[in-house]
């Protein structure tokens, strides 16, 4: 431990976010961003509101944009919580719901943020494993756990939960908190969110990030119960009271209100992931059934780490994780269609080649 | 305790910030706003970052924001941390830095916000006292503390502490982490930003939201030994790796940029506020000898809440705290002249009616 460091940060080893290369010759293809711009609404009323306003402290409460997610789950505004990106709500979260001498439960293969939030937190957790063929058996979570975290559809295999399934964990862990984490929930998968009104005991938290092509203006969000949103509110005014800006409130509910541009672009995005995921498939490659705006995918004659830097030195990236279950696997963001067909060119030229 | 709460929440009293009215008939002299707009740099940067790189996620380490505040303060961007807001990063200082094991000091006449922070993360403290004339006597801090946060000047009383004092106390206590918050040091106060390269105990945390009119974009930093610096983005890559949007970068790296207005508007304000003084003291009113863009008055005949509520009533915010050895006090902070011009009106008014 380094001098002046808080012990706290022994047992921490942070995120490591996907690369963001500074001078954009690359197509990118490594951190689930939507490959089409945000709602032209949504830059107009960033615009609007980048005035002499910005003089004045936003509103602590974010209440206008919670209307807003609210009228579009038909929820009411407290049921609602609005952070700076997913990640800071699920900071919140693990923060307002899981202590020290509580032990929670999350996937080994799932979004590797979970394990450093209870590492700074010091809350003791098990990695449950997935099965063989990366689905999610709800039985791993059968162990008297304080907490259950998973992301549906899950990261990094793109792999949904049907909605029954999940509500039926709910419903049979009723003194556990269920967090849902559906960051990529609009590409396919079954959203949670009518659920809140009828369990105490489930938070369900998206983003602006990839649906909403909003990763650059950092919004999220939580749905649950009063009682859960409370609990939020209390470590957010405790932490940081003011955590989305005057702009990143305008944004976003602008971008609640545009559903023709959000319905379009999702489309738009799956329909090139099912094109993509079938020319892969030609090309031999395994393929997880996504309902994300990735794919997860495997080559049985190629390594994945070398693929990856084939990709690279084709100034195409994606993202490769060295995790031993899944290290035969690249995780590919789904782009445009032109951008997905320069992918499929690529690989074919490196697969083509001699290999090592 | 709530069902699902964490245990930590226990200790927790959440902070309460100044009142945010949403009608706007107001003159608001509550929550240390800077009355004058931001630069015409800054806004025509947001405006010209409004654009379809929304969809691509902002550079987590806000590079260039770190390098345009080292080259103002002649350090190394190595040196620099930032955040979304001074609040989130006094939050992340108190997670880098001080343990559940490890006793920490500040003033109890300070921001309200230490002891929130503290009693989130379960760091114990001692809130050591001021002196009777409200300066501070860094001898309080001679208690073998692991941590000694302060704010320089302090807030609500807008004294400053000399920075040969703040020197000779960051050199005294090399064992311990001092933090020096400096919120409102543009007004008047000694920045410690230079003794950064010296002394590798000493954390300087500022914010662009009173001095540079920016409450609204969510904007703060730290100065500091690269070890600090560290210990920061550790903890925030633990956190939230994206805490500062694409336009709030954009805009503060103009902000940065913009000294000439930056001089402007701050000399307007300490102009308006020595006025303002000495119009207040010869009402009647004792006022502290400020620092900042706020001061901190007591009227020896009106009990302080009486005088917030006829001011509320003539819809005039300021900010009233009922905590025992303040709460004779109103802080004001520094607006327009037309609008401290309002204040003193409405004050002679009330001051001339009879007493209840």
């Amino acid at each position: 431990m380094r001098h002046y460091w808080s012990s706290r940060l022994a047992e921490v080893a942070p995120y490591v976010p996907g690369e963001q290369p500074k001078d954009g010759v690359y197509i990118k293809l490594n951190t689930n961003e939507n490959p089409y711009p945000p709602s032209p609404r949504v830059l107009q009323a960033i615009a609007d509101a980048a005035d002499s306003r910005l003089r004045l402290y936003p509103d602590p409460d974010g209440a206008e944009v919670c209307a807003a997610i609210a009228a579009y789950y038909r929820l009411r505004p407290e049921q609602v919580f609005v952070g700076n990106g997913s990640d800071e709500v699920l900071a919140m979260a693990f923060l307002a719901f899981f202590s020290p001498g509580d032990k929670i439960a999350f996937p080994k293969i799932s979004y590797s943020f979970y394990p450093v939030y209870a590492g700074l937190f010091a809350i003791p957790y098990d990695a449950v494993p997935l099965c063989p063929d990366f689905t999610l058996d709800p039985a791993v979570f059968d162990g008297g756990y304080r907490g259950i975290v998973f992301a549906n559809p899950n990261a990094p295999t793109g792999i949904a939960l049907p909605l029954t399934e999940v509500e039926a964990l709910v419903a049979r862990h009723g003194d556990s908190l269920v967090i849902v984490d559906e960051a990529y929930v609009d590409f396919g998968g079954e959203s949670a969110a009518a659920l809140v009104d009828r369990y105490e005991n489930l938070l369900v938290i998206q983003t602006f990030s990839k649906s909403r092509s909003l990763a650059g203006l950092r919004v999220g969000f939580a749905l649950g119960d009063k009682n859960l949103i409370d609990a939020l509110n209390a470590v957010k005014n405790s932490f940081n009271s003011y955590t989305m800006d005057r702009l990143a409130q305008a944004g976003a509910v602008a971008a609640m209100a545009d559903t023709d541009y959000f319905e379009q672009t999702r489309r738009r995005v799956m329909a090139t992931r099912e094109r993509t995921a079938e020319a892969l498939r030609d090309m031999g490659f395994l393929v997880l059934p996504s309902r994300t705006n990735f794919l997860f995918a495997s080559h049985p004659d190629r390594a994945a780490a070398d693929l990856f830097a084939a990709l690279r030195q084709r100034k195409i990236l994606v993202r490769y994780f060295s995790q031993p279950e899944i290290d035969r696997f690249l995780r590919i963001t789904v782009g445009t269609d032109g951008e997905m067909d320069a992918l499929l060119s690529a690989l074919a030229e490196i697969l083509g080649a001699p290999q090592r």
